[in-house]
């Protein structure tokens, strides 16, 4: 018999209270209305962003939520007015979407569209201001539009990208946050030139990301530099070339680039949330051509601070948001890359474990053991 | 007789002393040495940088100088090792150089030559350190390697531009500096799309050539930001259309640009030095594609300080040195452009006086009217 239409009872890992470990439930997963998609879920990974909302410490609570936002899976149904995507399409739901008619969709530039742009606060659908799951009819908030902690799960047609059904969802489903943003940042922001050096701030698996896509790029030094030694061991199979631990100087990190580089760096990406990283990574390009790529999320109350003549010198700032991917036209794109053996993914994803233990992925996050770990929906 | 190989007896206006109005005095001015040109100057104008080093009050006082640096000549001689340029040649000595070699020269992005990059304290030659002027035999200071308030000058041939010699040196001499400042500074770096808004901070020269080059790249609003409302008259002749005054607001310009254009604006440039107007600049451009140009020079201590979610939402922050022009390879290009009556340049000459009164430029300025006097060496 078809789900089509109807209400679908299936598991999904709950997020009761902050803090506390997710248990799996059975939930009623509600038919997708207008311009929706129900998705069943077969592989998500867990971000760092979703540790933030479970614990609840700098962010508004919103509770009982599901969380998830990396993941990969098949398309079961469809709500109205949707055209782009039909039961059996492979995609990647999306944090942030793509609305195709709004400004920023319009222009060239910007992925931040005006509709469906990320919005954390938020825990119902924007069609009706509903929730599409619930517990014995209690309404169970949804996460950036995702909620992949669950078999099936209800996303706004602007938020998933249709790939190639050939690609592995177990590997790809990495590409709807982290690795993106990393790579993105890199390849269509900092865009070094062949032979360029570049310096990566923070090497976790957003900065291990933008070192890939210097990596893609040609870039003849990448830099990583780290207040945990322990990230450069793993860092070197990223094609990191060289250490900075800002810990062992005695004078600010970038004036040790500058002097390992001849006057600073060609490109950097920060990729830490630290403002001192993020004025550290401006500072440390070279004047006349360097640019600096903005990647982390600060604190509310940070100010980013230089003297103007840093910039008067020919350097550019820029910030990023998803990479500057916007995740209907570009993503499936960057699925090709992976197929085409031009990126590599496989390195990211250090652990795997089945829903059931949906908690040991947290706790290997929390440890900071790893990079990825996929959970795995069917097992 | 030639001249050749000889010193040559000319007026020039020297600067005695800081703030005290130049005298025309007769000055011997030496052959040129190794990669040097001797210049007669047939023109010549005053912009602020002139006045700044004059006054000496926020610089290194270095007197006696000739000062000038925004100027049209004619090649009278050259130095060894000169091969670029011959006797008869049209040139703009400019007060940075390009020495095609160091790094900068040889990126393509880069005007910051290594060798020859804008030096304010340098009142000598970089081939001996000697000065070429002298008044019975006691040496005179040089002003940026230009020193154009003089009939001759000797120039560093990194420093001189050969041009078209059918173009009048009387009007394109203000390309030498703040015209091609401003105008580089949108049309090189803001690079504004036909049809995008435009923000111009400051409305003296070097922003009405901003203001010129918005006009030539076809935005559809080029909106005019200056706390003297005096400028507002004369800026409409540069096509800018619409006007704000901070002071007029109770609340931050930028909040005030934001709600005239939904959002803010595509693209900004900067051109007051003041820190406050280069930090509205960058907060009032337009999430997702908007970029800033700070072109002023700031004071010693300010410090330019934003939130890092301005720079996150897709906003880039750039500065620029003489518009991103290299001096010798780009503007024989910009003269071609005037030539082409594609740029105006003849509106920003507001006055012209003989050499013999090339004090009342100075009073012109000081009393902030017009936009540039041009000074007639031969009159
Ligand atoms: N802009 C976006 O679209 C987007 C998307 C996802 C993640 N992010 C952000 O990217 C950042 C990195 O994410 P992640 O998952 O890789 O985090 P992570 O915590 O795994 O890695 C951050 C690394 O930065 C290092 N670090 C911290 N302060 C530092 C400093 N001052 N100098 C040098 N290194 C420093 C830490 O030791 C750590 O290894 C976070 O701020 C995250 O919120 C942004
Ligand atoms: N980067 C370069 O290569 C280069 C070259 C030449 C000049 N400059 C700089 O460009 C700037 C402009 O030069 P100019 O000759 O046009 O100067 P100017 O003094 O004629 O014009 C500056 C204008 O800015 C206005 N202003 C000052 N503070 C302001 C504020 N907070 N908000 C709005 N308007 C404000 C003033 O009222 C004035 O009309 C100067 O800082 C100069 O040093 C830079
Ligand atoms: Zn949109
Ligand atoms: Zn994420
Ligand atoms: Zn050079
Ligand atoms: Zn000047």
């Amino acid at each position: 018999m078809s789900s089509v239409g109807q209400v679908i009872r299936c598991k999904a890992a709950v997020a009761w209270e902050s803090g506390k470990p997710l248990s799996i439930e059975e939930v009623e997963v509600a038919p997708p209305q207008k311009d929706e998609v129900r998705i069943k879920i077969l592989f998500t990974s867990l971000c760092h962003t979703d540790v933030y909302f479970w614990d609840a410490k700098g962010q508004n609570p919103l509770f009982p939520r599901i969380l998830g936002h990396e993941a990969g899976g098949i398309v079961e149904s469809v709500g109205e007015g949707v055209t782009d995507l039909e039961p059996g399409d492979h995609v990647l739901p999306i944090f942030t979407g793509e609305c195709k008619e709004c400004a920023h969709c319009l222009s060239e530039e910007s992925n931040m569209c005006d509709l469906l742009r990320i919005n954390t606060d938020r825990g119902e659908m924007l069609h009706d201001g509903k929730s599409r799951f619930s517990i014995n009819g209690k309404p169970i908030y949804h996460f950036l539009g995702t909620s992949t902690f669950s078999e099936y799960t209800v996303v706004h047609v602007g938020q998933v990208a249709k790939i190639n059904p050939d690609a592995p969802l177990d590997k790809v489903c990495v590409l709807s946050c982290g690795m993106s943003t990393g790579f993105g940042a890199t390849v269509n922001v900092a865009k070094p030139k062949k032979g360029q050096s570049v310096a990566i701030f923070g090497l976790g698996a957003v900065g291990l990301a933008a070192a890939e896509g210097a990596r893609v790029s040609g870039a003849s030094r990448i830099i990583g530099i780290d207040l945990n030694p322990s990230r450069f061991e793993q860092a070197k199979k990223f094609g990191v070339t060289e250490f900075v631990n800002p810990k062992d100087h005695n004078k600010p990190v970038q004036e040790v680039i500058a002097e390992m580089t001849g006057g600073g760096v060609d490109r950097s990406v920060e990729c830490t949330g630290s403002i001192q990283a993020m004025i550290s990574a401006f500072e440390c390009v070279h004047d006349g051509w360097g640019v600096a790529v903005l990647v982390g999320v600060p604190n509310k109350d940070d100010a980013f601070k230089t003297h103007p003549v840093n910039l008067l010198n020919e350097r550019t700032l820029k910030g990023t948001f998803f990479g500057n991917y916007k995740p209907r036209t570009d993503i499936p794109a960057v699925v090709e890359r992976y197929m085409n053996k031009e990126l590599e993914l496989d390195k990211f994803i250090t652990h795997s474990v089945p829903f059931s233990e949906i908690n040991k992925a947290f706790d290997l996050m929390l440890a900071g053991e790893g990079l990825r770990c996929v959970i795995r929906m069917d097992a």
